[in-house]
C-alpha cells in the first residue's frame, strides 16, 4: 500500500469490534483530521465467516492473517478473556506491530510481560476501553495527573452492579427480583457472576491501582465481596443514616502499603459518587496537588468503549507518525507493599435481630465495647413477635476487632440473627 | 549543562507559579520517574527582586534571561493577562522552546497565532490549566475523545460564582452579603467584576468550544450575562420548580452554527452538574460515540492548577525526548458558522409582580400565547399590599418570541415589576 493510511487489524469484531467499525465509518473523516492520516480497517479476526455482520470490512478466521501482515500497523485486540488474547499481543508486538486493547482480564493478570515486551519492541499499548468505557481515566492516570503523589482512588467501575443496587434503592425492591430484569433488558449477562460478585470491578481495579501507585497490583491482590446479599431493607436502613449503598472499588496508597478492595459500601448521600446512577461509572481520584477529582461517563457499552478504543487508535497513529512509539510504559516502577485486607481499618453497618429484652442492648454495646469498637449511629427498632431490630455504625476499626465483637454476638443466646455486615466509607 | 535534565523558565512566581515550585520540590523524584528525566527550574522572571518567596531558584527582572537562554527547554507562562505574556510567549517559541501556560485570557484571543507559530518552530503548547484548575478537559478534548463528534460542552468553569450560589442556595442569603464574604475568605478577587460577570467563564469557553468542534471560537463570539441579579427569592422559586441556579457555560454545535453562552441557568436537580458545589469545577460533554461525561475537580487555587501545569511539563518533556514535539495543534480546522445569540431558542423562567385582579393572569397568559409561547410551569403566589407574584416557566422559544411577549408585558397597567429573567437548561 503507497498511500499514509494507518493499517488496524480488529482480533474480534463483536459488540465492542462492531462499534469501531460504526464508529470509523461514521466520522471517519473527522477522525482521519485528528489522527493526521486516514485510518483504515484492514481485517477482522472473526470465529464463524458465515455470520451476517453490519460492518463492511474483509473477515478472515485465521489469525495470522493479521499478525502476519505487514501491512497492519495497529493491532487492535477485542476478544476478551486471557486466551488466545494473550498470545495474539505478544506475537503483534514481536512483529512490531502496536497494540490497543480493551481486556481488562488480559491486562489484570498480564500486564508487566505485555509493557516489557512492547518497551523491547519500541511499540506502544493503549488500554483506555479496559477500564470504564469511554471515560478517560487511564489517559488521567498515565498522563494528566502525572505530577500527583495519588493517595486514593476510588470508583463505580461496574455498570451492572450499579444498575440493580440503583434500581433497588429507587424502586424499593428486592436484589432477585432487579437482576432478573436486568438479563431481561441486556443490562446484566447471561451468567453475571463476574459482575455480582465483584471480580469484574476487581480487575479493573487492579490496572487503576497499578497505574496511580506506580507499583504492580495483581487479581490475586484485591479483596473481594459481592452484592447478593444486599437487600431493600439495608437500603432503607441507610437512607435513615444518610447514605445510599453502592459497589465501590477502593484503593489507597497507605503508609503500611496499598489496600485494594470492591465491596458494597455505605456512602454519604453528599458524596460526588453517590449521585452515580443507573449503569454508568465514575472514578474519584484524590492527589495531593490536585485534591479530589471525579471521572464520570459510561463505563460499557459497544459505543462508548469503541469511543476509547478509537481514540487510542488516533493516539497510536499520531505516535508512529511522529516515530515516537512505545514512550509510554505500565510504569509500574516503585514496589510497595500490599497491605493483607485483615490489616483495614473500616466503619461498619451491623443489623442484627435480637429478642426484645431488657438489658439485650446493653449487653451487645459491651461486646463491641471489649474489643474497643464505639458506635457513630444507633438504629432500634421494635418488630413482631417479641424481637427488635438493631442496626449498629461502628467507629473506624481493624476487621480482627469486629470479629471479636461478633464472635461474642453470635454466642449471645438473645440473639436471633445478624442480617448483614456492611463497610461503611470514612472520610 | 551536561546532564539529560529538562530545564524551565517560570514566567511569574505568584500564586500558580509557587506552586508549581512547592509541587515539584515536593513530588520531584516521581516527577522525574514520570517524564524519563529530571525536571529543574532554571530561573523564574518576577517583577520585585526583593520580594520574599518560599521557592528557592534564581529569580530575574529581565525576560531575556529566560528566553535568551539556549540551556531553557521549556518556557512555563504563569503571569496571565494579554501583555506581555503574549509576546513572551512567541518569542520563546521562536526560540525553539516548547510552551506551557494557564493563561486563558490569552489563547481565548491569540490562541491561532500562537498555534500557528508552535507549529512553525516544531514545538509544543500545553495549556490544562489555562481552564478548569486541575481537571484534564483540555487532554479530553485534545486526545481521550477524539474519536467523537461532539455535539456539546457545558460547565460550571467559575470557583467565585459557584461558591456564591452554592451559599445563597443553602443558607438562603443574598448575593451582596455572600460575596462580601468570599471577598474577605479570598474566594472572590478584590475586583472580582471578571467572575461576576461571567467573562472569565466566556474566556475558558471560548477555548473549549474550538477544541471541541474544531472551529476558531472567540471571546467576542460568546453570549455572556452575569450572576448580579440573581436573588434569594429566585433561587427559592427555582428549588420548587426541582431546580438549582447555576452559571452555566455552554456551548453546542447546532445544524445553524456554534452557539456559546454564558448564564445564570435553572438546571435540573438531577443533572450531573446541579450538585457541583463550592467552588468546584466541572465539565459535562457529549459525544455520538461516548454518550454524557462529566469531569469534575478544583478549578482554580495554586496546587491544582500546578497539577495541571507540571503535567503538561512532564508530557512536553517526553515529546522532546523522543524528538516528538509539535505534533498537537489547536485542531480548528473547520470554519463552522457562529449562531447569532437572537436565535438561540431556550426556555425561559420569568418572575413578575402583577395587581392581584380578576383577569390580570389571563392577560398576561395571552401576550405569550400571541408570542406564539406555552408555558411549562406557572407558580402563583399572593402577596400583600394587593399584588400578587407570578412565576412563568416556558416552553422553548426563541429569544425574538420572548421579546414579543415582554414588550405587550411591559406595556400592561397591571403589571408591576418583572424581577427577573432567568434560561431553563432544555433536556
Amino acid at each position: 500500500m503507497s498511500d499514509n493510511s494507518v493499517n488496524i487489524g480488529l482480533l474480534g469484531l463483536g459488540t465492542v469490534g462492531g462499534g469501531v467499525a460504526a464508529v470509523l465509518a461514521q466520522n471517519g473523516a473527522a477522525i482521519a483530521a485528528r489522527a493526521g492520516c486516514p485510518l483504515r480497517l484492514k481485517a477482522a479476526l472473526v470465529r464463524d465467516l458465515g455470520k451476517r455482520r453490519e460492518a463492511e470490512l474483509p473477515l478472515t478466521a485465521n489469525p495470522e492473517d493479521i499478525l502476519g501482515d505487514e501491512d497492519v500497523h495497529i493491532v487492535a485486540e477485542l476478544l476478551g478473556g486471557v486466551e488466545p488474547a494473550r498470545t495474539y499481543v505478544l506475537e503483534a508486538l514481536r512483529r512490531k506491530k502496536s497494540v490497543v486493547t480493551a481486556n481488562k482480564d488480559l491486562l489484570a493478570l498480564h500486564g508487566e510481560e505485555i509493557f516489557r515486551l512492547a518497551a523491547a519492541n519500541g511499540q506502544d499499548v493503549y488500554f483506555e476501553g479496559a477500564v470504564a468505557g469511554g471515560i478517560p481515566i487511564i489517559a488521567a492516570l498515565r498522563a494528566s495527573l502525572t505530577a500527583n503523589n495519588i493517595s486514593s482512588v476510588m470508583g463505580i467501575i461496574n455498570g451492572t452492579t450499579n444498575y440493580i443496587l440503583s434500581a433497588m434503592t429507587e424502586q424499593g425492591r428486592e436484589f432477585e427480583a432487579v437482576l432478573r430484569e436486568a438479563r431481561e433488558l441486556g443490562y446484566a449477562e447471561s451468567d453475571p457472576t463476574a459482575d455480582i460478585e465483584g471480580l469484574d470491578a476487581a480487575r479493573k481495579l487492579a490496572i487503576l491501582a497499578t497505574l496511580a501507585f506506580h507499583t504492580p497490583v495483581r487479581l490475586p491482590d484485591v479483596y473481594v465481596e459481592g452484592i447478593a446479599n444486599i437487600t431493600a431493607a439495608d437500603i432503607s436502613y441507610a437512607r435513615e443514616l444518610g447514605c445510599v449503598i453502592k459497589l465501590l472499588a477502593i484503593a489507597r496508597n497507605t503508609e503500611e502499603g496499598v489496600e485494594t478492595r470492591v465491596h458494597p459500601t455505605l456512602l454519604p448521600e453528599r458524596h460526588p459518587l453517590a449521585t452515580v446512577r443507573d449503569v454508568f461509572n465514575a472514578v474519584y481520584v484524590v492527589g495531593d496537588a490536585l485534591g479530589e477529582s471525579m471521572f464520570y461517563g459510561r463505563g460499557a457499552g459497544a459505543l462508548p468503549t469503541a469511543s476509547a478504543v478509537l481514540s487510542d487508535i488516533i493516539q497510536v497513529a499520531r505516535n508512529r507518525q511522529a516515530g515516537a512509539q512505545g514512550r509510554l510504559g505500565l510504569d509500574a516502577d516503585r514496589r510497595l507493599p500490599i497491605k493483607p485486607a485483615s490489616d483495614y481499618k473500616s466503619s461498619y453497618y451491623v443489623r442484627l435481630k435480637v429478642k426484645d429484652e431488657p438489658r439485650v442492648f446493653a449487653s451487645i454495646a459491651l461486646f463491641f465495647a471489649e474489643a474497643g469498637i464505639s458506635f457513630a449511629s444507633i438504629i432500634q427498632k421494635p418488630r413482631r413477635n417479641g424481637n427488635a431490630e438493631i442496626v449498629l455504625v461502628t467507629h473506624p476499626c481493624r476487621e480482627s476487632q469486629l470479629e471479636q465483637a461478633l464472635t461474642a454476638t453470635r454466642a449471645y443466646d438473645n440473639l436471633e440473627k445478624i442480617y448483614n455486615i456492611i463497610r461503611v466509607l470514612q472520610d
